[in-house]
């Protein structure tokens, strides 16, 4: 440790540090590197020698601008702009209105929807064509990141022929940015948005920003934190948000903000914010009239009311449709649309927290104004590395319900962990709710097609910050990018996803390819093993949520301790959730309820979540629970070591900088690993007291310096990290 | 406002954003652009031909890689490396130890001390070579990036003859950046120490920092706010500190860090911090033997003792050398220093805050430690966009004293206002204390050489944030430049500082150099103008020290308003410090002392600083004082203005993207003037009754506006911005 200097050196080499900028992964997946195929290469360049490019609104002029970029980067091409069909090799963009050809394909058109696109070969008047159009030119947008998105991953343009339109329809991150720019359960450095120097200064990351969101399809963003500050309503806020919006809008996408339900008290002079006062409902009318007139397709507001010390309806006797639904008012005329959020959390603690949320809502079915979308988490308690699917989703059939994942890693490892989060965004989707009996998924619910809801939402809770990467490990970038394309089309897999992704991200190499998406395919399961396998749940570290704390006991809220979730005794472990327990399975429809009563047709992964298991309950596998248990942990750390190897092997596979960025990250993981895998191996010994069995590893520390270790600034819980 | 559409196409393309990035700003000063000149292109090309490059320490290896980066860069050129004198066009590289040929220039290396280097062309053997010798790596490193400089400002190497060595000892950043990563007084971002990730994660931005602070001389940073935690002197956070000195020292960077003078409490677990209680003593003793242990470089402690709610040791009733000399002894065996900070400011309310730190030191002057160095701010008060020079410096004549400067702009417009600082700095060390007769200046008072000491400091406060352009104004990136320039040599010129930083991060374009470099040569003096003119200071609002606050007189202590320093009533304004005052002129030696007792002889730009003068005073101009005050607030607007006129006439000789950048905050700057100058004039009419002179504009709105206006979330004071 103190001779540093051989260390420095080899540094100084291995990270090819010049005077020019490394790879520092600013440009995300839209690098638009040269095309590496000699074939496809020349191929793509005989498939764009001219284009006709029609269209001149800002959106329009974005995706030449895009087009023409990508095209000289990636094909060094620079392609004749021409206004007709003169040769082959013709790229014809366009809308019906603004192009006769595109005008002709009705049925694609059709398909193609508001934001859709097609993009197909043909040929045309014996002349071979490219053809990008769309009812919009936010689907010329949309359509010509896809077609450089296969110029990217080299895919053929042969008898290309792609039609797309999203299954969701609001797209949207949820950036928890607070107003001092610090960013809560943020873990890439500070908020980007630089609230001081708005609007005067435009930073070109803004830009940047939504031009990656349109690549994805995602079409809105609230900018602010759900725990609200009601600041950002004032005028000299919406001032700045306008400058925000006007960049957003280039690239389709619209501004939203929450809105703190105590507003018209806190910046409005009132005394009360009662959603029934007559005072109060002129307010926030007023407000989003103002808010309109500075930006005309402002998206609407989120609202976290009556929730972990948020102000709501609640509080003054009422209840969330009486909120929502006078904020929905206020918007109405304008279009703009009210996201309430089921997450509560309120004063009260409940039998079973997981219970809460359900409890609340369901009786509110159908009472919403038809532009208020109930935003419900994936699971029923916090985004943790697994969770069954949230109860109410299917089970408000008169209310359209939107998602919510969470995209920063708040319990899963935060931006030094490399969890590739599709395959648990997609585990949920896929879940069968059987709300109109065997097939209505989750995915379903959400894509309105169970209940015919034409208010259709997913939203993802960014993981975006000021690093110059944008979200801290380059790996994070794959679960910004697979939020999007799952909220465009659900049906995505995670490893079509993460292909596409690795190819533009790093490199068509497949030698790269294959094995780096194998462990980024494998590394949520990764996560949850040596985190919180087989069901168990929020044993974090409280507060910052870093670390195992499953010793955590002594908060004054029951269902703030971990100990309320694992329930662990000397007969076993677990929290009953079946009818004899907390009855948190009699939420679920009778097909999904049947399952998770009985322990032996629950999956093994929800074991823990719904029973309370004795340490010597024979699994599946042969081993007794607490065996299982300490083999999924110890597989856990296995598989980050196993993960550390396949890298080890990419070196020169690509630049180095990203190599040795996300080696050293992965260190970092393996040691976190084996922290959490010791603490809690330790920890639930002292109530199986059972030995750790043969083969594995020792602990290097006993259970009081897992509990005593001590942590100070831990990112994302107010100041920055 | 609601009609952006064209502003963003127009914004899309004057910000010529291409999909790789555009312009940030990364890369500094450090561009290594390819020269432009063919004369002088082919010219450097035969001038290194070929390298003889001796050394083989990390450092050396460091200035090595620089050199050959550098070259294949501004000259496309990649030398041979070869070992001995064979042909025309031989760059010789080393130390008397490592390379014979250095070794015969003794003069030379007798001039570069432990820390310079010599430079020059000479013809050995019948070859004409280029030699950069030094007796340190470090010294090579130093002489590498000169030579650079050389090459990227355009100078002939024929009969080049550098013979450089420091002034001043130890050349320091101090960062007031806290663990959580937010900067106390920071502009640009949040702090690039990325605590939470060390030491597991190197960021590859360390070392481009540390690099950028070698190119300039920087040879060691303070990495954690004075307003310090004891945490960071935890060992977690010295291994991670350590990970941070690893990366410093191949660049000749030492790391120090604040102590916290009640650590021994807080993490020490004793009931005391007095410094004279032996277990106290004992306490730092071995935490300075434990530091030691990771990091055998360690440079020492700064302390904020018994200031601004700072622990120090007049909490146990002892006084500052009490403390400073308690942990000298610590650091002494180590070679470490102590900087003990005069900047004090405690609980009881001084007759005139501008006497405080003088009266509290000089009487100390003489006891410390051998190792302590006073750290003295540039002025009395606070870092002011103009205060005379601190009467401190030259008042002990036992004690070294540390220059303290801030380059973060703190009271000069956060990092939306254009304020060159180099003039700032240089006033006051140009500044006479006739501590031993005329020509004792302020910067020969740091040099050590008014009373021979040997020990030498200056320390600036930095602006680097975790903005990808470093420091949120392209150019605040001068001020961090400038300072560390002049802690290499105070003698340099503020003009000279401007152009050859000008040259290095934009152009060697003369149409360019020259407009601009007028403009920075005049922004600090237009800022004065536009803020504080003739000497009045401190009429920031309070707390963020953003905008006008001269009103503020609520606060609960005297010297916490903005009228205990200007003093304004009907009579006139300013703060009469003369012996009929306050007398802080009595803290002057006589000569100094008889020029600011007298308004005659005090400069214009002092006057308000030292006397109350009149509102009819009649002053050189042959206007009267309101009338000249009012002259310098419209005078700052006007200047701005001509700022942004200036600056339009650029388009196209640098970049857009750092153009429009500086446009955006130009126009900033500009809003925030007028804000500043109407505030300020309408408030002091309201003393003097006069009215604003006829030819003016007309403020906008009345002094009831300007009051009431409210700020949220203002950068720099906790959050980050």
């Amino acid at each position: 440790m103190t001779r540093p200097s051989a260390c420095v050196i080899l540094f100084l080499f291995l990270f090819n540090i010049t005077n020019t900028k490394a790879e520092d992964g600013y440009r995300l997946w839209l690098r638009y590197d040269k095309v590496k195929s000699t074939a496809l290469y020349n191929g793509y360049r005989q498939s764009v020698k001219q284009i006709v490019f029609t269209g001149s609104s800002a959106t329009a002029q974005a995706a030449k601008k895009e087009l023409l970029d990508g095209l000289q980067q990636i094909l060094n091409l620079q392609p004749a702009q021409v206004s007709n069909i003169t040769a082959n090799g013709t790229l014809i963009i366009g809308t019906p209105k603004s192009s006769k050809v595109i005008a002709t394909y009705s049925q694609e058109l059709h398909e193609s929807g508001d934001e859709g696109y097609f993009l197909k070969s043909a040929t045309i008047a014996g002349k071979s064509c490219l053809l990008i159009g769309g009812n919009t030119d936010k689907g010329i947008l949309y359509g010509v990141f896809n077609f450089l998105r296969l110029l990217q991953t080299g895919q053929s343009l042969q008898q290309v022929s792609i039609n797309e339109s999203p299954k969701i329809k609001y797209r949207l991150l949820n950036h928890w940015d607070n107003l001092d720019r610090t960013v809560e359960r943020g873990y890439a450095g500070s908020s980007i948005w630089k609230w001081h120097k708005l609007p005067g200064y435009i930073d070109p990351r803004y830009l940047d920003y939504a031009r990656a969101n349109a690549s994805i399809g995602i079409n809105g963003a609230v900018v602010n934190n759900v725990n609200a500050s009601a600041v950002s309503l004032t005028k000299d806020y919406l001032i700045k948000a306008t400058a925000l919006a006007n960049v957003f809008r280039t690239y389709g996408m619209k501004i939203y903000l929450t809105a703190r339900f105590s507003a018209p008290i806190e910046i409005g002079g009132l005394k009360t914010a009662d959603p029934l006062d007559a005072g109060v409902q002129k307010w926030w009318k007023d407000k989003a009239d103002e808010i309109y007139t500075y930006i005309p397709d402002f998206g609407g507001f989120i609202v976290k009311a009556n929730s972990e010390g948020q102000p709501g309806p609640q509080t003054y006797n009422r209840n969330h449709v009486d909120g929502a639904n006078m904020l929905a008012d206020a918007l109405k005329p304008h279009n703009g649309i009210v996201m309430w959020r089921a997450f509560v959390y309120d004063d009260k603690v409940p039998d079973d927290r997981a219970k809460q949320a359900y409890n609340e809502f369901k009786p509110l079915d159908g009472q919403f104004r038809s532009n208020v979308i109930v935003q419900v988490k994936n699971g029923a308690i916090d985004f943790q590395p697994r969770e069954p699917f949230h109860p109410l989703f299917g089970a408000m059939r008169k209310t359209p319900l939107m998602m919510e994942y969470q995209v920063t890693q708040e319990y899963l490892g935060f931006s030094t962990h490399l969890v590739y989060l599709a395959p648990l965004f997609k585990e949920c989707l896929e879940s069968d709710t059987y709300a109109k009996g065997k097939g209505s998924t989750v995915a379903k619910v959400i894509e309105g097609k169970v209940d015919n809801h034409a208010l259709t939402g997913m939203a993802g809770v960014a993981n975006i910050g000021s690093d110059v990467n944008w979200t801290g490990h380059p790996f994070a970038q794959a679960n910004w990018y697979a939020f999007g394309r799952l909220a465009w089309n659900p049906a995505l897999s995670s490893d079509a996803i993460a292909d596409e992704w690795l190819r533009m991200t790093f490199s068509n190499d497949n030698t790269f390819i294959a094995p780096v998406k194998r462990l980024m395919l494998s590394s949520r399961e990764t996560a949850v093993d040596y985190m919180t396998p087989l069901g168990l749940h929020h044993i974090m570290g409280t507060g910052a949520h870093y670390g195992p704390g499953p010793w955590v006991s002594d908060l004054s809220r029951p269902d703030w301790n971990p100990v309320y979730y694992h329930k662990a005794d000397s007969a076993g472990v677990g929290f009953d959730r079946t009818s004899k327990g907390s009855n948190a399975v009699g939420q679920y429809f009778p097909e999904v309820r049947e399952q998770f009563e009985n322990i032996q047709t629950t999956p093994e992964k929800y074991m823990l979540w719904f029973h309370h298991v004795s340490w010597n309950y024979p699994m599946p596998s042969g081993r007794t629970l607490w065996q299982d248990l300490v083999h999924h942990y110890y597989r856990g750390v296995d598989s980050v070591r196993s993960m550390q190897k396949t890298w080890s092997l990419m070196q020169g596979k690509i630049d180095n900088s990203r190599f040795n960025e996300v080696k050293q990250l992965l260190a970092i993981q393996e040691q976190e690993a084996v922290f959490w895998r010791d603490a809690c191996v330790l920890y639930f010994q002292s109530f199986s007291k059972q030995p750790i069995p043969a083969g594995y590893e020792k602990p290097e520390h006993d259970l009081a310096y897992y509990r005593n270790k001590k942590y100070f600034f831990l990112p994302g819980t107010g100041g920055v990290q």
